[in-house]
């Protein structure tokens, strides 16, 4: 099986994603990776870590796309940057899927330009993990779609179970529709509408609140992406203002510098639950590929979880299987 | 000044209302209640405290609208409800504001159908407060309008900001824009519009994230109710989550008991920032005239700190100032 890796993608290129490739490689013995980007920057990266020149590949992809640039101008004119000659080479079966964590805007607009949709797919999605008490769950869409048909809700619902199921591994996951309230007559025409269309499926437990998502009422949590996005990065942002609430109560209760050093230590290892390393990044579900980007932000640990998991998708014909659901 | 106190709202009535009024009268010796609701169970409740029989009265309201009740449907059939009577006094003047902790919607429904809209006011909207590491600040629309045009959101920052200036002493509030990116393009049409429309008011900053609402990047947050219902009830749910958060952090670390008890001391202070009875319930905003509503779990300190939040909307003002900022 063959990977793409965005080489010049992300805060921390090369580094993040060629240690990270590489990690991935060691794990799994029958990937092949192909890194792109500007091949001398890649190759002087590559060459600093002991790695299987057999299964890693540089494919010359001089430009790189920005973090701020705007998505649309940035696709369309820089056709030799890492993402689109990466997308372009999924397209043309070189490789079996792409990662980045790089510009999530530009990879968005990319995928569903370049690889087209799913047959039957209305609209991708962005299928964000989300941080529960159980572990992550997801959210979708986050953020690709901010008005959404009934329609497309339930293909979210599908979608997003079988990418739960079978790349995260949970066993016959659970789907919510997030509503303001548990009742089935709730929310906008089109969220009642959207109820009656996911009622018709087994898995469906109905319309949940916002308290529902930290103790992961559900499996799957579907919206629009307006709402989605805006619940993710408030997710995301729990840990860091945590951690200065909890400052505040230290400071309350006066503690010794001994005792405040265990609740925080304490604290680290809870919020670790909170990393999105250890899933490394979340897929655009719905295009016609396997193609996933990762937080800016990303470590050589999330870049590696992020290839690890686009195989998942490959191994698990994650995409076949969405076909078959929709139809 | 008098208020009109819901006795028969919320989930510990009559004990959290009355006892709540009797706290807020010591407080304000000025303020004058009338407590709502069946009489003899009313005076029965009152009779166990101290209290000064001179400023609080008792108003018989036998009908009891429960908190799972349809809105429309209980405000219209049951009009001797201490909501639908309470609200009546507050429109014919015989009262200055009206506090509840009894059922959300029913009292939106009767707030928005018996007092009307302030002059120029489009759509009422729930005036949430939100926790963050600043202390509280204001969301609205937290699930009044689900759908929300451009003006709407201008005006729900201009009702916010007095709101907030007024009666939660913050000095020169700031508005922020829930969006899905900071950049000013962002969002649907509606929110590019009401973009162009919030960027005449001087205290505007902009397009805002989830990531900003816990670090209190503005001071109100305006959004359309589905948004806002959603965050705050996601909000409202991280203290008793994020308390199973570190109990498995204390569990992998293996911490003793008494350290164990050190570090849930701590949790507990800092997540007592957190805890709504300090703002005791939120306004309808809009309508023509004072109205709070309370969680339904409201303690005596809350429902104490509504009628004491009542008291500074009539003492400020708060509804002409509104009418003046929308001429």
């Amino acid at each position: 099986m063959i990977i793409a890796v965005d080489a010049v993608g992300g805060d921390f290129y090369p580094e993040s994603p060629v240690k990270g490739a590489i990690e991935a490689s060691k794990e799994h013995r029958d990937l092949n990776i192909i890194l792109l980007g500007p091949e001398e920057t890649v190759k002087r990266e590559l060459d600093k870590y002991e790695h299987d020149s057999q299964r890693i590949h540089v494919k010359h992809a001089p430009q790189v796309i920005e973090m701020d640039e705007q998505p649309a101008q940035a696709v369309k004119t820089k056709r030799d940057s890492s993402i689109v000659v990466g997308l372009g080479m999924l397209k043309a079966g070189k490789c079996e899927g792409f990662v980045s964590a790089g510009n999530t805007g530009a990879l968005l607009a990319a995928s569903t330009f370049l690889l087209g949709k799913l047959e039957g797919v209305l609209r991708p999605a962005i299928a964000a993990t989300y941080p529960t008490v159980k572990g992550f769950r997801l959210l979708m869409d986050a953020g690709a779609n901010l008005e959404v048909r009934p329609e497309m809700y339930y293909q979210f619902a599908q979608m997003g179970s079988i990418y739960v199921e079978h790349v995260m591994g949970i066993e016959n996951p659970k789907v919510g529709l997030l509503n303001v309230g548990e009742e089935d007559e709730k929310g906008t025409d089109d969220l009642k509408e959207a109820f009656d269309l996911l009622s018709d499926l087994d898995n469906f437990v109905g319309n949940l609140e916002g308290r529902d998502i930290l103790p992961a009422k559900a499996d799957v949590f579907v919206c629009d992406g307006l709402v989605g996005n805006l619940l993710l990065k408030l997710g995301e942002s729990i840990p860091e203002n945590m951690v200065q609430f909890i400052a505040k109560g230290i400071k309350t209760l006066e503690l010794s510098s001994e005792e405040a050093e265990k609740v925080v230590k304490v604290l680290k290892v809870s919020l670790s639950q909170f990393n999105y390393e250890n899933v490394g990044g979340v897929p655009f579900l719905g295009v016609n590929g396997v193609s996933l980007v990762g937080h800016g932000g990303s470590s050589p640990k999330a870049m590696k979880n992020m290839v690890l998991n686009a195989v998942k998708c490959v191994e698990h014909n994650v995409n076949d299987k969405i076909i078959a659901s929709l139809k």
